[in-house]
């Protein structure tokens, strides 16, 4: 039986993302509504070691909605690793009179809540902020949607200059190990081609393709890469290759990098992130604990914390079809 | 039984969305993909009546997935709503050797591919394009995600002066029917109050909330007021009342207009009508007619055009709880 | 002979414009590198009054110089226009030891810091700061590019469903007495026709060019009107008066509004804010007074402010043949 | 004595940049506005070479001012820089009726206008068009501004990520000559150092520079570096350099790369092209040859191409100071 919640901490951990802010925000308005404290932990599990603390009201999380990155800052923890460190983290929870904890980030940072819950017990919810959608247990994981506008954005410029030339472009994206970021990118910057880390193509074939491209009178050609992607060169490996067998072609690599994380977020991030915010709370106050809270079929559901560490995202196969018959 | 298909013909009708173009450059690709023919129509109805053609094939649809608007144009057509007018359309269809038709629009555009269906038995498909998200079968319209961010961007720069004012804003956005975008933006701009078609929140309790928003320590107010709000004031009648009513504000109105409309789409409208183009495509050369394409519970499913014209597309009450969570 | 300048107060007052945070950050850091203190002045003359300070350090203006609006907020004061207020305002500043003002705004805050300076001799250097570009003695005002920027893409957006429906759309931009945004967003969109305070083309030439640029072929037309047209009709009543002469025509308005006001600054403001916080900060340590620092012929320089508040800013006649010739 | 121009020819040559295609609009339009023609040649030299020409006309270059890139597109034409390649270009012109030629370009581009013409006495006008702003004669290049905005919105970006992280970033943009971008959005982004071509400021300097600045409590760091910096490491180089002699920071590299060049234009390049294509043509029909059109002290004013050529575009050195400032 659980007894009742009075002070939920919120932390953000693991690479930052656009709505975590958002996320904060709706955790304190929505402990606020319940007349129950809130304190944001800073630097995620480093910060809840060292009890860097600050109280969150109503008040004080205003503006934050459209804010890029996380106030409550990020940083990876190796003493969070250790029996000791996490002893530390209990006790400055404990001593701060937390008995509830928000936790905003990744599969990281979900290991660490549910090792820290099976060891004390503590009362701990999820929520899924990474830009890479590689979370299993929901549909989207906050920030996602706001890096598909913001790479498609850059694409976008990117084919202003590449059709101003004649050139083929390779353009990496985020996503180690999987490739929603890539896929619809590149469906949404109408690319040439898309190599993603859950299909090999073949570098035979990518040439082969992008002969094929360059035949049906196409005069510039975008190629979209995740950086995990299975052919297993990185995308200055391939422009090489590419320039070697490929003589006609002026080719260039642009590598999108850390910009991808950044950025006011979305509608859909900020609403998302206000409606998670909301039942990661209120999920609390019904004393479930290791929970990630989701977006399933446009509802907002739970998953056990577990699951969601050992499941896999998978991309959706459909689109991989449409964008074969995109790129005709 | 059905014949094959060999000729689509693909328009647009009723108010312009971003994504339209995304559509159209879909249709005209999954028909190259399967090697069928494929027409543009201009300027909707009435363009098929006057046979206003245009082929469209892989290349000439190249670089219209990003432009907002609709290349073919929209217009409504007064004569196609007699049965003369639908009877030229037909002819020109024929005289065209058009087999099949995609229809991307609203619920007066759907009407009128029933009627034409149900007196020619012409195929028809309907692709749902219009920003307000107004139609039964589907949880997206294109359109709609691409203005909730164009709306929330503007409301942010609206933010900026209000805040730097302590000043109240009226702002109006679209939405005759159904509040979903007042609802999302007012959500995602941490709007103060939202009105809606769905509720009436009486003036009484707009003030009152205000009030209350004002002595809470909030110095600046965003109201989000949806065209068809339910209290039955327009926005102008809404800031006189609230400027009668409550003297330490300074009240100003914003109607957001026409340019809601427009703009480059969001990565998540491009990828919905490419996804949209193929199934449309896909199901008249299967034998398919008189239904809608739509999206729902993320995947991309059928739903008969008359159930889409009659059915009526509901806002999500959980967001309304949230809403009110969010402004404490 | 000057003494020297220990602590510098700075405010913002009038309408806000993007660029005033930059500068209000310039300012504070300037201070900071010259080993002088720095305070903020809330709301303006109202903030002075009532002695609504807080110190500025190079640390707490973090992040300010891309945000939109103002930090230090902005108010009109009725009563700074009295002896009485503005005598309690001097008692204010002497009682925190400031001892020289930096004011940013436009012709009436600069009127308000010149009284101030002939009553009490207290030094004062203004920064012109709004987006309409109506003060003498600088090409170009804080925000003035950055709402340049809002506009035309917004027009860009209503084009986008103008030329789908083959509308014709009337677009009020700011500009009461100056019709340099109208002007300058009005070639930048391509508008068929602009309408500013300085120029009375008159309802007949109006039409005529309007019939003439459908004449030629054009499907959709942006006619930009600055708020302060010569015409002497409101945007509304164009649209009537269009409406009942040129039958072929669909028209419709938007009007822009405050949103023109907000929004991260461009790198040009951004940079124009930090270039005069600095002139605006040593000029007062170099013993200068009742100057507006400006730019001319891209050097910053100072103005009387007595000149900046007489003179008049006036549009530059080429712009004018531009915009005639690129709406052949 | 000049005869009188019946044909102008426009190119666009060299890197691309937004503003281009505003400026082949406005050269049309002025045209058309004087009743004389108006011929695109594709593809710089090279489509001249091969007479690759399109009539433009004040209809068909409808659209175009808000799109980056050039719709002419661009190359580089080994073979124009031959005796033999220079005949053919001119026969080909000859044979069009082209009797004056707009080249739109950086510096190559007008050399190869200057040898044009010494060799063909063919009239010739150049228009400045890069981003990198590195041409003598005029205050601003087409697309320098946007180019400007582009790259501060991804800075800003890259500063959510690297505050939330207490990192620092190498970003490298582009300016292999002239450190115009580096030093503006250095200080329009709020950089803690930029490097730039003109200055050396050693890699022991930088080191203690951002020493410094963590020490004065700054939690994250961006070093805009350009990528003709003078320290002569490239931006991995250099964050191999700090990650040896600065142990407590967290280094990370973002290479903008080539959407620097794309995007729409803001409204100053639209504004700027369009006044550059209208003294471009008229001068041409003036009987003026072998002269760059550009901007100096706001006013477009013409400056001799050979100068243009030799010339040395400089930073400004204020700026240099208002960054040490603002750095504080």
């Amino acid at each position: 039986m659980s007894k009742t919640i009075k002070k939920i901490g919120v932390m953000t951990s693991g690479g930052d993302a656009p709505g975590m802010n958002a996320a904060i925000r709706s955790v304190a308005r929505t402990c606020a509504f319940h007349n129950i404290e809130c304190v944001g932990i800073y630097r995620g599990y480093e910060g809840m070691i060292e009890g860097d603390f600050k109280e969150l009201t109503a008040r004080n999380v205003k503006g934050l909605i459209n804010k890029g990155g996380t106030v409550l800052k990020s940083a990876r923890s190796s003493e969070f690793r250790t029996k000791e460190g996490r002893e530390k983290a209990y006790n400055a929870l404990i001593a701060k009179g937390i008995d509830g904890l928000v936790t905003i980030g990744g599969d990281g940072t979900f290991t660490g809540a549910l090792i820290f819950n099976q060891e004390y017990g503590f009362p701990v919810m999820g929520i899924p902020g990474t830009i890479d959608n590689d979370i299993f247990g929901t549909s989207h994981t906050l920030g996602y949607d706001t890096a598909l506008n913001t790479v498609v954005e850059c694409i976008d410029k990117i084919r202003d200059t590449a059709s101003s030339h004649n050139r083929l472009f390779f353009v990496e994206v985020m996503g180690r190990d999987v490739g929603h970021i890539a896929l619809n990118v590149g469906i949404g910057a109408g690319a040439e081609e898309i190599l993603i880390p859950e299909e090999d193509l073949g570098l035979d074939r990518l040439v082969e393709s992008l002969r094929r491209s360059k035949k049906s009178g196409k005069s510039s050609s975008i190629v979209v890469v995740a950086e995990g992607d299975k052919i297993g060169k990185n995308v200055f490996e391939l422009k090489d290759y590419v320039d070697e067998n490929m003589k006609d072609y002026e080719v260039r690599v642009s590598v999108l990098g850390h910009m991808q994380r950044g950025g006011s977020p979305s509608c859909f991030d900020r609403v998302l992130a206000s409606r998670m915010g909301v039942k990661a709370v209120e999920s609390l106050m019904e004393g479930q604990s290791n929970y990630m809270v989701g977006l399933l079929s446009d509802k907002i559901v739970l998953t056990p914390l577990e699951k969601a560490v050992k499941g896999k995202s998978k991309i959706n196969k459909e689109l991989i079809r449409v964008s074969d018959i995109m790129t005709t």
